[in-house]
């Protein structure tokens, strides 16, 4: 479906939904209820039927909470909301800066006298639930268990998704599942360990090589599992959504409805491994003294692509890039002040679908011009649709999800004459943009350890931004994938095989704003004469290729290897893209990677 | 002291003192002892009487510890120690690689059956002897406390150091120990905790603005102290030493001897912190369900330095900046092959003691030349005293101990023609440590966030050096102070006045070493015009000042920044450290400082 601009909040329903809950809270004997944006995956796409979040409140940011008391609500919503959340919530619902003010604290001043506040076990995850309760000790404020309030008054509440799940190919798996099967059941042996209990869509995709649609924008089918240190899998997910997938799956995949998914939980044999950062309180719950605690099973070796999902994410690349370059050449063909932000995700959309092998946008495209630019997540609305006018820069900021790979790239175009300052900003961007994708470094670093590297020539100019610099993606699945992340919080060494975003940025508020972004996939860096003999070093390389605005550039401020590095970039553009494009957008685009 | 050059191991007194040993452990029914090269103060150096483990060894590096079993004794040495080892320790010594084994995993193999093993508990922290214990959790192995059985042998141990203590004036401490008792205290206070233990000398020391000279090349005095919430504190330590101090500790220091220590925590009221990465297991013990587990209470407020201390710093290294530059100015009037390492640092060292304010050295000076220079912590002895010969390199690692501040720099010198490989390999290491000079990040990121950046210009070779980038640095107190580091491991937030070595290097096995160092203090970066207007940035300010070798810089391998950088510093080099010194050395000077 193509990407709606329309307005889904309506603060006026806020109230008497509100209201309504609260009767509930009474008659089940609660003084609180808490309402999540999760679902039980976790995931950061919920189905219609799981939006309670915003069917109460009003409020459709993609993370935050309700809290419900008696005479007070409050919605907890990060920096990215403060303004939004004003916007979309009536004011029986007040907003709480988050995580600046934790749940715990804030229900400790609410309730100075303790009080019984209910949640669902299915939508907290394990982690969540111990924090939120080591940090009520000694308060009298109890955390119950209850069924989900919402649901109870939610008259038309949509069902669940019923898209049908299809077979992902060898072609571009490269690893069959009963291989994956077999390859993590061994590492619960390791562990002595008799099942590991995985409850996220994305893991049970990969691990079964299947897809679907019960999520917009992410591939994945709704569903639990059990892997068993035989490398055999319960999975608990709509039998019929299955059809004609019987051989795929085999004997040693065991297909139930979601509702056998509790009941097999408790006739498992003791350790059983859960993510307690991922699964579900009522998980636990089931399992009891059964639980170990230990990393997600799929996570690691979902993250390390093979070389199948490295050439398929090479190869949608080239048509997602075809599909940059056709239409960077139609905006720059586009006079300032004759569009709006909405066409040009609209356009966008319109190149990208022309590609047979896309399923869908891998999410909601930004295009965010001008002072909208400035806003990190803008997404654009019949309220906000602003026009490019001369002088704006636009961030576009888009992805595909293809049968081979999925796409996340993004690039600020200059609109007419760019201010000085812009450009100055623009190119102190591609500078820490162009360290990271020449860098090399020694195996066993994480994402924190070399995040610096794409920010340092914004720090010597005193600017910054306040985002990660890059986020894991997955092989036609999440296009935010853990566990890997270029980010001064990550831990995690990056491992061959880990597909990243590579995507500094600058805002000012109220003026502009820029990112560039490709993906890049870690590799095993290949020696150099001269260099250490026992030193394993590693290197990417980028499968994005679109064109980076030359008029948005100050040459004089790139280093010579800077400026060596955007040549040899844009020739590799104009190499493979050229003979993937329409005549028009070729000659567009030999002018656009001329060397600088 | 004048730096000794002798070769102190004896191997051939390990196996009668290892017999000796081993009948104590039999007649206190052990099956193995600990013998740590620590005291019970974990500093890098102890005094005479705690050298415990090179006595019994022989073995005379910093680091590492022997575990003594009936039928083998195992010397736990880290990478740096792997050839000294073998030379300094007799057979009935069996080497072990550590941390790649670890104890625990070391008795586990050597010990299947289970078995007692001995410590002093008064030599382990809290921390180590937890982590032994749970790593030995099911295998019969028992850690036994137990008296020293070393001191039990050890015929002629050297009595306790008995060096007095003196005043530190306000004039380089800045603030007095009223004030840091008082400011101490509060912390205490907002945690509840009653008291606080303090086992580190160098705390202690700054903590009551005292100083002393218990241990070689650390002015400091050895004792332990309670710090109370009501701001007073129990300094247990030999009083005789503080003759003539009374009226400078006051009346809320009271003074006891060594022996009261135990006896006093087991008077106190719970909670009392401790920090069990440093504290002897035997406080624990004594303290019992009244300890609790938090920071050492002088370690970030120690590292933080304030007005007096870093102005101190600085005036310390202008004059420590003189004696660096007459010493190279010496040794470039040195013919090639005519000189030898040990007359380098004893000439070195003749140039520091010219001045009236050094106490000491910081540390045993390095001085490797050629292949040597290849051995990240040489220290020459007669046996690899080594000439200097024409295409050498030397690396030239030293420090002093001055009343106003601690310093701690590396020079790395061509003598006659350098070759071209070592001079591309130190223009890297150049690029990094000017690199990380120029560096300016936001408040609150770590060592780990940003030490890429100093071995960035290396990693694009495939080159690396495998220790830190740097290491925090006292105030006329420790020459390794934490707990901020520039390291990957370092998740200690950096906070102005925080003194930090910057020293890259690179090391080329049986040919070449390579290190540059300057001692830098971080501090709040200015605004700029343009950068963000509310965003809380650091810089450096550099403390040391002394010529660069410019014989050894390849200069278009260095980009214009890092070439500016480098003619702005060698102009302040001059400016600064040309009235400071000889006539010849200043004509020296001009031209070692010259632009490239």
């Amino acid at each position: 479906m193509f990407q709606s601009f329309e307005v889904t909040a309506r603060p006026e329903q806020g109230p008497p939904r509100l209201a309504m809950l609260r009767t509930q809270m009474q008659a089940a004997a609660l003084d609180g209820f808490i309402v999540p944006r999760a679902d039980a995956h976790q995931g950061e796409y919920v189905a219609a039927r799981d939006a309670r979040l915003a069917w109460l409140t009003g409020f459709t940011g993609s993370a935050g909470f309700c809290v419900v008391l008696a005479d007070v609500a409050g919605v907890f919503i990060d920096g990215r909301y403060h303004t939004q959340v004003k916007a979309q919530v009536a004011d029986v619902y007040t907003p709480v800066p988050w995580p600046e003010t934790s749940m715990a604290g804030w229900l400790r001043a609410q309730m100075p006298k303790g009080g019984r506040v209910g949640f669902d076990p299915w939508l907290h995850t394990v982690d969540q639930i111990a924090q939120t309760q080591s940090a009520l000790e000694g308060t009298g404020i109890e955390l119950i268990r209850c069924d989900n309030l919402v649901d109870a008054i939610w008259d038309d509440q949509p069902s669940a998704p019923m898209q049908p799940a299809k077979l992902h190919p060898m072609e571009y798996a490269g690893e069959s599942h009963a291989d994956k099967r077999a390859r993590l059941a061994r590492t619960l042996v390791t562990k002595g360990e008799t099942s590991a209990i995985i409850t996220l869509p994305d893991s049970i995709c990969w691990l079964l090589n299947i897809r679907g649609a019960d999520i917009e924008r992410n591939p994945v089918v709704h569903g639990f599992a059990i892997l068993h240190d035989n490398g055999s899998v319960d999975l608990f997910s709509e039998p019929s959504k299955y059809a004609g997938l019987e051989a795929h799956l085999g004997t040693d995949v065991r297909l139930y409805g979601p509702d056998g998914f509790l009941p097999a939980l408790t006739a498992l044999r003791a350790p059983v491994r859960i993510d307690t950062g991922t699964a579900p309180q009522i998980v636990a719950d089931r399992l009891g003294d059964a639980a170990e605690k230990g990393p997600e099973p799929c996570a690691l070796p979902k993250a390390c692509k093979n070389a199948a999902e490295i050439e398929g994410a090479a190869a949608a690349h080239l048509r997602d890039g075809a599909a940059m370059v056709e239409m960077l050449c139609w905006l720059d063909a586009q006079a300032p002040g004759s569009i709006t932000e909405t066409q040009v995700v609209t356009q966008l959309e319109t190149l990208r679908r022309r590609d047979d092998g896309l399923q869908d946008i891998s999410f909601e495209t930004i295009a965010g011009t001008g002072p909208n630019g400035a806003i990190m997540h803008y997404r654009v609305t019949e309220e906000t649709d602003s026009t490019l006018e001369d002088g704006h820069l636009i961030v576009l900021d888009s992805g595909g999800q293809y049968l081979d790979g999925t796409t996340d790239i993004t690039r600020t175009i200059a609109i007419g004459t760019p201010p000085q300052e812009a450009c100055a900003a623009f190119t102190r961007v591609l500078a820490g943009m162009i360290a990271m994708s020449r860098l090399r470094w020694p195996a066993g670093l994480a994402g924190s350890h070399i995040e610096a590297i794409g920010r340092m020539p914004l720090w010597l100019a005193g600017q910054d931004f306040d985002h990660g610099l890059g986020h894991g993606v997955g092989a036609y699945l999440s296009v935010h994938e853990g566990p890997q992340r270029l980010s001064r919080v990550s831990n995690v060494p990056l491992e061959p095989g880990m597909i990243l975003s590579n995507e500094p940025g600058y805002y000012r508020e109220g003026a502009f704003g820029i990112r560039i972004e490709n993906l890049l996939v870690v590799q095993e860096a290949p020696d150099l004469p001269g260099g250490d003999a026992q030193r394993k070093m590693l290197d990417w390389r980028t499968l994005a290729f679109a064109p980076i605005d030359r008029r948005l550039i100050l040459p004089e401020m790139l280093d010579t290897d800077a400026r060596d590095w955007l040549d040899n970039y844009h020739r590799e553009v104009a190499a493979k893209i050229g003979p993937r494009v329409t005549p028009a957008a070729k000659e567009w685009l030999y002018a656009a990677t001329a060397p600088l």
